[in-house]
């Protein structure tokens, strides 16, 4: 394997000091890149993008020739798990991911069985060894995956969703059933992720878009006991590293304190909790990701810079401080802008190192 | 003035103790219900359902005739105070609240000024009096309004909106700006709950749907203190009685600690923050009210039966309580399950007294 050349995030991740505060974007390849659309638009739609690793590795390298970025992320979407369970997965124009075959009832989740990712989910492994391969040591490879309740959502509602009617119905009428659902999305989740890491990821993710739509006993139930299980069983040691793992369940607010318990390396932190007040409810006992509002960058350079100021300043003195934004950049934001962030946190975070 | 015959939830909103816990429904007024959706079709729009004030009372009356409720609310819409801004409120089929003139640079800030609310709300008020006429005494009439910062985000994007870009724009460059038109919405706000009050509500809630979509220094600036300017603006008492105040930033979490100190005297909850820890955040200083997941309707009787005794276990004992949804109930709910909920408020929450 190829030296890593920049290991400041994977540093950060695990606490360890670094002379300034790593950075990468959520969606930091994605449509407010030119690029990126034209290769969208030559892939066809977004799953052939995916499935396709050449592609998939040039979508995922174009952010880091533009801009001073700490990581790359593996281009993918969180429901090729679902997909490989068998749910048809399929993307209608203007309207977001369906399936075919929601799974909506005690009896289809009976159904469900634990696939052979290597034989489903081969296309992601190879587009992260190409990727691997293109970085030659660069940045860090960061792998992901959906966490079970927000996979969930999509594979029972059969699409996306703003009040969750039916697996909320489930979690009430048949909890013990999609215990078991989640269980199955768990299991394959973990296996989906360990066979990232061997193919080269050098840091795991796990996106939990959707936990904060439950009141906290249904989330520590079905959002992070699932979690849990995918950490308790992902390969935490790979290339002679530790595997960092990164948490990140939007709008968790206190519910960090509960998150720290899985023995994740760090969690991430959307813009509605400060990283002080983040930091006070983890104890340092983990590291940070985050946190700025991705409408700043709408803004104007002077105001982006701010905002990287006071995300700084907020996270405050010593290790542990990814910067991120608190949510995906969004297709709408001008490429400078992200570049203006970008050289802000440059320059801006040595001093609390 | 009648004699008020119920006024357990002016009781319970100034923590005074009563024999059981009151409870009203965020909603209980809507399209859930068949005789809701009779009357809206003879009123053909929404708004004119809203400037009817017979209308507008036999809607409000509608959930009374079928539940034991301990409150009616006044039938009407937070944009009501925009639209007598003149910014041109309308609605269009299947696609929310539009403004014909939204507000979106400092120029038309500075156009706008307080109105004359008893010329341009005067509807709202001849239906908060026929209301009064005829609730005769029942149950107590809360009036309402949005915070400055929710009617301020329709104002500026023009309708309804997710991720904010306007007014996140405005917040960002022309904060001064920004604060002088919540300013003008606050006023007029505050002379139109004074207004309703003089016209006979007896208890007043300001509904922030969109504070937590702020980072927690903005909200204390667009959203917690324009709020705290209709406090401090409001007749409190009146008919001889204490007027209840409510704020409800929906999402609050750990907000609720900063939202204490405004001198309200009640907060709502929604359910991703338990009551129990709402209590903790708010020291017993306010009355709570809240917060069972709306979704929890959709369920069997058995289960929202448990939803109701969980909630009711989670303020645990004490006054201060008022049990209502998290958030409103919604059109596709069984009204029949409605009932359930009543009931077992009626007959689980004694014991907590």
């Amino acid at each position: 394997m190829t030296e890593l050349k920049n290991d400041l995030l994977l540093k950060a991740l695990l606490r360890e000091p670094t002379e300034r505060t790593p950075l990468w974007i959520m969606r930091q390849a994605g449509r407010y890149l030119p690029e990126y659309r034209e290769v969208r638009a030559q892939a066809g739609d977004f799953m052939s993008l995916c499935r396709n690793p050449e592609l998939a590795c040039e979508v995922t390298m174009q952010p880091l020739r533009r801009y001073k970025l700490d990581a790359a992320i593996l281009f993918s979407d969180i429901l090729t798990v679902p997909d490989a369970l068998g749910l048809g997965l399929y993307f209608e124009a203007g309207e977001g991911p369906k399936f075919e075959r929601p799974v909506q009832s005690t009896a289809q989740i009976g159904k469900l069985a634990v696939p052979d990712v290597s034989e489903t989910l081969g296309y992601v492994f190879d587009a992260v060894r190409t990727i691997r391969r293109e970085l030659d040591g660069q940045v860090p490879l960061i792998g992901f995956a959906g966490s079970p309740w927000t996979v969930g959502t999509y594979m029972v509602e059969g699409g996306s969703s703003r009040e969750f009617p039916i697996i909320k119905g489930l979690a009430a009428e048949a909890p013990a059933a999609l215990d078991s659902m989640l269980d199955i999305v768990a299991r394959t989740t973990t296996e989906y992720l360990n066979a990232q890491v061997e193919a080269g990821a050098q840091a795991i993710m796990i996106f939990d878009t959707w936990g904060s739509a439950l009141e906290r006993d249904d989330y520590l139930r079905f959002s992070l006991a699932p979690m849990q299980k995918i950490v308790d069983g992902l390969t935490r040691q790979n290339e002679g590293r530790r595997i960092p793992v990164i948490l990140f369940t939007k709008g968790a607010g206190v519910l960090l304190k509960d998150m720290v318990a899985t023995g994740c390396d760090a969690l991430g932190v959307d813009w509605t909790t400060s990283l002080a007040d983040a930091r006070q409810y983890t104890g340092d006992k983990v590291a940070l990701q985050g946190n700025l509002d991705p409408a700043t960058l709408r803004e104007s350079p002077e105001v982006i810079r701010q905002g990287v100021a006071d995300t700084l300043a907020s996270y405050g003195k010593g290790p542990g401080h990814v910067f991120n934004l608190g949510h995906g950049v969004t297709p709408d934001i001008d490429p400078d802008h992200v570049a203006v962030l970008v050289d802000a946190v440059h320059e801006l975070s040595p001093q609390y190192h």
